[in-house]
């Protein structure tokens, strides 16, 4: 066992197929992509990265196999898959995720073709665990790959609690301790025991209070949509390729902004905190539905159509679309009166938290401080936004 | 200035007259209530007491004022409210608030009596204030009583984290900071400014979480009926007054019952945690709306029906209802567009956590473990109790 | 396993003779008694109990063990130590012992009388664990005794951490994580492994800073020495004998000392705060080596001639002279290059802690407020203090 | 005022100049610069960036200005130089400051230059501050230089707490509200006022305890050391100059190693942790007197001589020697009996420590593992090395 000391959960103990692959280049890497991307342009503490996060992983699947009384080959299987589970992003993360996928047609949990392959194949192989079976235990298939990924995994246990600490907003801090004690597998399914309606929740209301205060606040979601937008142009117009791009780490993805010329300005935007501001800022009630749910072609379309009506460079308009608001772990299970229930049907305040995405969801469209009073009246018109 | 080390708030300065309140004898009293009561039974380090919490509210109320920019005569009013607010408490805090309001009719926020005399009055008046006028701040009264007492007080802010440090479960930790930077005053109303929908929500949510998991844990709630159906015996069938009674401390009252032979057996099961355990746990829906409705004496009445069809004695059943569900928060307000707003109006969260207490209120039936079926099925006939 | 929610090591499982123990009267007792006397005097938060503390220590023999592959029989009898090692505390713990030693021969870590008999001695028998086997490892006897009274102990790892937790203080944090892992048995011998010479150095330092700041804060100091005064006049004076003493909660004695006559003043000084002040405060250098030494009776007979000096009552007079200064941990042991050697002899630092211990010592002469003028001067001729 | 969510200090409110001023690049940059440079090598959550250290100090410096009741135009000015005093950091901070003293002349707090045009002389002359005057305080000139720059720096207050935060080693935590509270100026002296020793005491213990755990790790000292002979190689064979080398992030030092041929092969070692290992470890008495003091040049020469007498390449012999030890605080000011002290004149923990910093002291040579042999062999012969 070897012990690495953890912000978060102190002392972190490894097995050995973790502590070696946690040597390898492609875990090594994960030291510099930021667990939350833009979001340090907000909170300035907020530099941790998906290294130690998914030490951190690895750590309560560990505890959560250990409440589940799973000690043999499998969960050697799913510790590798704690730690491996985020080697699959790009850099700056869920950042670029959409990017990947369109041009890649990969997800960011399909991680077979990085570890059927070099030091991570060799790696497990030498510990008697198949690539693909741990890829599929990352992507969330089977039944234990429910801890790794599903909605009670510990992924999102240590992710609420680290960027809670290293943000400074406490809404974060679950109490994992009673979340994994209450764990179990019934008929296949991972469920948290009777009694734990509220624990459930206490889980959805920490996801649901740091999305808004952090992972969605404006500034971060105004540098991600700049970062997305001049990223596509890069890989249009520079001889970098998508399958180059997806290994980027945060700061080779900025210095090879910095180095194209037609990305330059943006990037240097975003290296200096000059950013664009919101033109509009808009409503789920104010939105026409085609607009919530147009596709990167047609938000791309509405970007020029309202950047031509402004008046403005066509990538001075940036349209921001959430999509319809969801909130996964509403179907996440619990025991209640000796029978499995989705915890959406058991629960108001699942409802009530649903409710309310609608009441916080919002479009933005950002553009240059200069331009955004122009951008507002072309894009409420192009949009059809409703006052 | 006098600086006291707090493990909530590193260092408190108090200005003169509450560090001279502090150290007159009905403050120090409260260094014997503690600020969770029974609860100490299911959290062992919950042992914090209602003092530091009178010194982290004053500190709160402080910083309150300060961001409200009001540093007049009024402020150093409103911090030694914020220190006295709760001298009124009987011993074992809320615990014991019924049996005085039904015996001497005072609330434990009405306090201008214990102001008025000896060494707080003194105090006070030395150093210009007006014992009547702080006993209308404790009690919530004026423009700036809703900083002690009211939706969005410094109450609040302090025993949430105060208890969730001590307890160790982490529900608690709001953040007082964003809370306190966004109090605005709007026509004499304590409101929070624009854009804080959801720190508003945030300390509901809290105050929920913290309810379910701390504040209304069976455990404490079957000592809490047990302390107080007691303490209703002592003053019953021995020479203490309702007048000495409410000036007790915890310990008082402990030594009291054990002391008097009627109560002792009680006050023994309490002192050793030789609990009653649950006979009956009812959910919303299957209890009569007129059992929910029962005030103090239908409720003494229930009890001894029940323990007669039983065949136990009367003392060994406790009928727990704690009436209608409610959120003093929801009604808090918030600025949205520029409009003063209730937050039970806006949020679509609060609605769901107002369901959500329906879910969570139990209606509960103890007794010692030896008849607890017999008293299940006495229970259940009597209160007319539906499966 | 039974989970109990710490405020310092979140989930704690106990297994099941420390769970059952723990139900027990003597055990639940320690509810009663706190761990920092009249430490919350000066840091008001500071009302944590000896019985969290007790939770505590089994929880960390339980890591040791852990950590030291020790999971037989044996294992459950430490853990069952760790968690009855302070049921031999009188009221206000360390503030009473010396009167205990004195009438009844008995160091509070003599706890073989209490096993023997009643809950406790059945409770362990059921578990098949000997009370005397148990009373040994209380007083650090044995191999395995040292776990839990020694200078490495896992007692002073958990209070040092918990003291710092409650007072806000932070300079108790130390590394038990870190500790926890480095200890080893060698010949015998509980040590820290290769490479701590540091680690224990940092367990030396902690204690260093929290005796300064907290155990030895002088507001406390008073605080102690009138209620120990005071407590041998009841012990002198009324129908109390030291049997019963010995048993009585915090609370027990403070009313005790409240219902007789003699002692009343003196504990409604404690009780309301208003505390003798220093007369003197004296220096290790200032002070003859006779005082240092002198015994229960010498320091009687000189408080009376300082008294009969000064011309004021004789219980107006406190001598609080704490003895030569020492440090237990420094005795610890640590393998450097492969031998175990003691701490003091390799550490440089440990020798700047003993010779700091000398520049902090205090002699302590306390008086009411009124008379600390004529009785600083009777003091320093009596005693022959030296400017 | 511009509030800021700092995950050690809460909410930071910066003062206009100091809020303008982190806007600008040369404070942008400083998102790039870590904290702890290849310490992220040991303790995998130390990512944490020299600019949110910079808020931190700025904030403090408000806070030491406040205690001292400094609220003119100088307090101003103080703050200003606190946000601004790291700005002259390298790449790697710490790590490359050799390299740039013996390359430009300059040390990283000689910041005149800096601050003499572009964006920060721009913005400290519109808030009325004379650039020369701040680049005094940043190098603790003058009397409120040593609040910014000196043995009770608040810079020392932060980083200790902040990186005991984002490690997770408790040692640094001090109480830094006691040492603000404490601070005077006597006679043109920053010192600590009467009875804090103790105080200052804290802090050269937990700069100690963090020095031996976390600064001065091995680990860390090898990537370090590997980092900056590459970095030398870097400017000796390309055409990266002095001046560009100083003004790179941490980010693009390591792209610049990796695209150069030369130092491509040690790049790739740091970037995936594939560090060079300890082949000699030295302790104090084991090394001559003319290795400790030897110069740049000469440590070179040291490395070239047994890289020739163990037959491996030169640049696989890295000879560290980190110099005499001493520890700056140790001349920290502190009030006894009313005069001004020196620390260490007053403070036998003082001269412990310094004790205790020559047996922790180490001189190490590094090479690749499988030469370790070699290479020690050789080391022992060409330093001297007594065992």
């Amino acid at each position: 066992m070897q012990a690495i000391k953890d912000s978060v959960h102190d002392y972190v103990e490894l097995p050995p197929v973790a502590a070696e692959l946690l040597d390898t280049a492609p875990v090594q890497r994960l030291r510099h992509i930021k667990q939350l991307s833009t979001v340090r342009l907000v909170y300035p503490s907020a530099n941790h990265t998906r290294f130690e996060h998914s030490i951190g992983v690895a750590h309560l699947a560990g505890r959560a196999l250990d409440r589940l009384g799973i000690d043999d080959r499998r969960a050697k299987g799913v510790q590798a898959a704690a730690l491996l589970h985020d080697v699959g992003h790009g850099p700056y993360g869920h950042q670029t995720e959409g990017i990947i996928e369109r041009r890649l047609g990969r997800h960011h949990d399909e991680v077979g073709d990085l570890l059927d392959r070099g030091e991570l194949a060799a790696t497990l192989e030498r510990h008697d665990l198949e690539p693909d079976e741990i890829a599929a235990l990352v992507a969330g298939e089977g039944e234990l790959g429910q801890i790794v990924a599903g909605e009670l995994d510990v992924d999102r246990m240590d992710y609420l609690v680290r960027d809670a600490h290293h943000t400074g907003v406490p809404y974060g801090t679950v109490d994992y301790g009673r979340l994994l004690a209450a764990l179990r597998f019934t008929d296949g399914t991972l469920v948290l025991a009777e009694g734990n309606v509220q624990t459930a929740e206490s889980l959805l209301v920490a996801r649901a209070l740091m999305n808004a205060t952090v992972y969605r606040h404006h500034v971060s979601r105004i540098a991600g949509a700049m970062l997305e937008r001049t990223s596509e142009r890069l890989l249009d117009s520079s001889d970098v390729s998508a399958a180059e791009f997806q290994r980027f780490t945060d700061a080779e993805l900025l210095a090879a902004l910095r180095n194209h010329e037609e990305t330059r300005p943006m990037a240097n935007r975003i290296a200096e905190r000059n950013l664009f501001k919101r033109a509009v800022w808009a409503e789920w009630e104010s939105v026409p539905g085609e607009v919530v749910a147009a596709d990167h072609a047609d938000v791309r379309e509405f970007e020029r159509d309202i950047a031509a009506k402004a008046g403005v460079e066509p990538e001075h308009v940036l349209l921001d679309t959430p999509g319809e608001p969801s909130i996964p772990e509403s179907s996440s299970r619990v025991v209640v009166n000796g029978e499995i229930r989705r915890l959406a049907d058991q629960s108001p305040l699942v409802q009530g938290l649903q409710a309310s995405q609608r009441t916080q969801w919002r479009l933005g469209v950002y553009a240059p401080e200069a331009v955004t009073d122009a951008v507002e009246k072309a894009a409420t018109s192009v949009l059809g936004l409703v006052h």
